[in-house]
């Protein structure tokens, strides 16, 4: 899980996330156990799709956020584990239903399961993993991460019938996007590092500045992933480059270059992106138009603007290793696009 | 809501559901309120799409067992209406990630959602009705009542994993397909009915007993529905005859047949229910065949075993008109295919 690296407090180093893989590293590998173990069905297909995605290579970042929050918090149960694990779960149904609905091929380089196993299994499996991340919950008897983990999966789905209806709409103001990823990405982040401090009982001015926290790292790292798929580095992260484009997505980096374009400008990302024409050359000329209006390095600093959000929340916290460690979290998922 | 009838307890009467009806009409008024308001939300598609399911026509047998259940209790809370709306709601997730995987063009007679609004829509929505299922149940601050339904929820998922994995196996067993209807109906059925029980604060003998009247009387009207589709009856019902067959699904009339067939029969049930090869006059053969075996006939049989467990389950109960509507559920259930 990642090699430790000890190093003074981001002092001229390169924004890197070891500190926090160090602090939640021996909790996280139990939540690798109850992954594997909540995955277990004898219905043989559960535990193959489970595997394929526990395997894909994803950080992890949501449930360490839960549990890096609880640790802040001096929590000393176990709860904080079946909590990770539930967030996981929502995520990887997220995931498996996502995929469905893009009818995507690939995720993180690697066939998504839809493609190995059908669409079929994706939703059921899907249901199964979000009835499983309840049934976790449950036993930690929390009714206040329940309702804020049953809140983040109602807004969660929410959020994509939203994205499906306003899909392809290259007219889409920045506001409506970030409802958007507010709700796809956003709710998860904010409810993974709130139950942590609810769970370790801490005070509600502590949940809500880690609920606030998680919001705007949210929405932060979804930026960055937005920019990263017109980004030459999106190949060391073992994804492609320009998926988004291809299937049609409008994310900050068009919905900019769209609204700074000319009348002809808008006329490509009309017919690239909603009427879904596109030639070999359409993706380079998307990334010069991008280039001209600087639609990158804007959603970077957009990017930045909840990074600073991020980071101004946890102010009330004294200063601590996992302080620190969430901090650095901030200037890691922004800084991935250099 | 039905008109009221009133009669004599079951004295040579057909038997009809219309006690119940009666009885629990005001507390489903109010589940029709939360159902309406709970699928509010200001992305269009979402209301749309749920009263397109509201208004199905559907019986909303499993909430009229939560609340019927609960009066029997002597609760006088409001919780019992919130926990019937959530066990609709999961319902008809269901029923719509159902639809995509089973690629369905009718429900009831009428279009499904998916061919409306696609499958997309219907993943996506399915998700978010689940997440309003259980902001539900955690507003009634039952953890009991959650750990059941959550339990139900992975449940019912899992075994439709399990018969998209056995789909179209004409030699499934009987004892097979009992577990997937088992899992797939009888689930939500049993957690429906015990819930109401757990919210009027009942003791464990009745929990348990309300529970296990709930299974058998799902495993008995899934047997039902199952015959119904090769009945002459099902077209009064709004569904037509059939589907089952032309869809390649294995239920108990075909597991009985292919079983007792020749091995002539056999090959015409793989041919058309596992290679999907079917010519016009294939669905008049399999009502031959299933008349010659009487599988229709005892699948019936079966369900009344079914019906008579749920029947004694309720044994401890003293007698009460909200009994006595709920034994009535029971023969309704099964008569429905005379």
């Amino acid at each position: 899980m990642g090699v430790v690296v000890a190093f003074e407090a981001s002092e001229g180093r390169e924004p890197n996330i070891n500190r926090l893989i160090t602090l939640v590293e021996q909790d996280m590998e139990r939540v690798n156990e109850a992954i594997l173990a909540h995955a277990h069905s004898h219905v043989e297909m559960i535990p193959e799709l489970a595997g394929h995605l526990v395997n894909s290579g994803g950080k992890r970042l949501r449930p360490m956020l839960t549990i890096a929050a609880a640790q802040m918090g001096g929590y000393e149960g176990l709860h904080h584990i079946r909590l990770a694990t539930a967030v996981e779960f929502m995520h990887t149904a997220t995931l498996l239903h996502d995929d469905v609905v893009d009818e995507s091929d690939l995720r993180r380089g690697r066939k998504t399961a839809r493609l190995i196993w059908g669409n079929q299994a994706s939703v059921l499996v899907g249901d199964y993993l979000l009835g499983q991340a309840f049934k976790m919950m449950v036993e930690t008897k929390s009714l206040e991460a329940l309702r804020i983990l049953s809140g983040a999966a109602a807004v969660i789905a929410e959020g994509e019938v939203l994205q499906l209806a306003a899909s392809n709409d290259t007219t889409t103001t920045e506001d409506a996007y970030l409802e958007v990823i507010g709700a796809k990405t956003a709710a998860l982040f904010a409810a993974a590092s709130e139950v942590g401090a609810v769970v370790a009982d801490r005070p509600q001015d502590e949940q809500a500045a880690l609920s606030s926290y998680g919001r705007n790292l949210g929405v932060a790292f979804q930026l960055v992933d937005d920019a990263l798929d017109y980004s030459g580095k999106q190949s060391l992260l073992g994804k492609t480059v320009g998926d988004d484009f291809r299937e049609g997505k409008i994310t900050l980096p068009v919905v900019l270059s769209y609204r700074r374009g000319s009348q002809d400008e808008r006329e490509f990302w009309k017919r690239t992106l909603e009427n879904g024409e596109q030639s070999d050359d359409d993706l380079q000329i998307a990334f010069a138009l991008m280039e001209k209006h600087q639609a990158i390095v804007d959603t970077i600093d957009r990017a930045r603007h909840y990074g600073a959000i991020a980071r101004d929340a946890l102010a009330i916290f004294p200063e601590s290793e996992h302080k620190t460690a969430l901090l650095e979290a901030i200037e890691f998922c922004i800084s991935r696009v250099h």
